[in-house]
């Protein structure tokens, strides 16, 4: 590794500005890192960014199309990832949510990402938040 | 880095199948991650994964050999991890999980990973989820 | 990749020893990983730690100066972050630790660090807790 690194702001075009001094995502090298994705629907200029829906199907799906574009801007796919890192507000939420990832990851081709679920606080009206580290090449 | 990196799903003989599309653990380069690993017993074919028993000591003794045989099985090792992620369900649970570590990595060579420990929710009967960050080479 | 890579603890002079066999960072090949900081003072022998007050602006300011002392002694700076974990106690807190989180990285020239915010439990008293992964090079 005789050459520096690019480090590279992630920005997709759905997304809004971050709230703070943070990225959607970054590479560098062949790491490729997914800031926490909440289920926001595509950035409309002046509104503030909301859900897509209360309900936990529209949440994750948006979800999870919110890390795709980021890794999609950054030249990776869902084959590239290693680890997803799964935010849930209710355990009862777990059955369905694994039956939604299922449905939307059912024609990965790769072996499929490593996974961690927890159950945590979000701010209010939202069910889900997901990241995702990518390795490329 | 002129070859494609192959990504491996990593499956030790002991784990059930994930209950959902994701891997226990995958290597991809010299990366190696390995999935929220909880205190379940090794698998009995027709049985869904229960823990070991209802105390942390036994959770989390267990929780750490999960998280080994993905590691060992990927061809890694604790001597390679770089994190350690610790989900407790109570605060209260901190020193007596500290004294279990301690005993488990007793005889650890190399740098001890690094760790960070977060107070979540977990399913219910579950004490402790741990997953793991490994860099090999 | 045909030398074996090198594991090293990080240990700041700041930094009391942590309460369990893990280290405050490790590197190992371009990886660095910054575990869990919390908002504790620099460490004063025969004492335990403690953190630096009890407002939100103080613990945050002092974990990050914490998180950079790992980043530092191991050869890194912020400009090499690609994650950031924070682990807030309240969703109230949100608005304002984005306010301090942008002074503080005020002048990052690279891309900033994607990041990832959820809210969990933590020890009396602690408000907030950050991690950091950096890809050097």
């Amino acid at each position: 590794m005789s050459e520096k690194l690019q480090k590279t702001a992630i920005t997709p075009d759905t997304h809004t500005t971050p709230p703070a001094k943070f990225s959607h995502g970054v590479r560098k090298g062949n790491i490729l890192q997914v800031a926490g994705q909440v289920g926001f629907g595509p950035a409309v200029p002046g509104q503030a960014p909301a859900p897509v829906g209360p309900g936990l199907r529209e949440q994750t799906l948006q979800t999870l199309r919110n890390v795709q574009a980021v890794l999609e801007k950054g030249g990776a796919s869902w084959e590239d990832v290693v680890m997803v890192r799964v935010y849930l507000t209710d355990t009862g939420h777990f059955a369905e949510f694994n039956e939604i990832y299922n449905e939307f990851f059912a024609d990965l081709k790769e072996a499929p990402a490593a996974r961690t679920t927890v159950y945590v606080g979000l701010p209010a009206g939202l069910l889900v938040e997901i990241d995702a580290l990518a390795v490329l090449g």
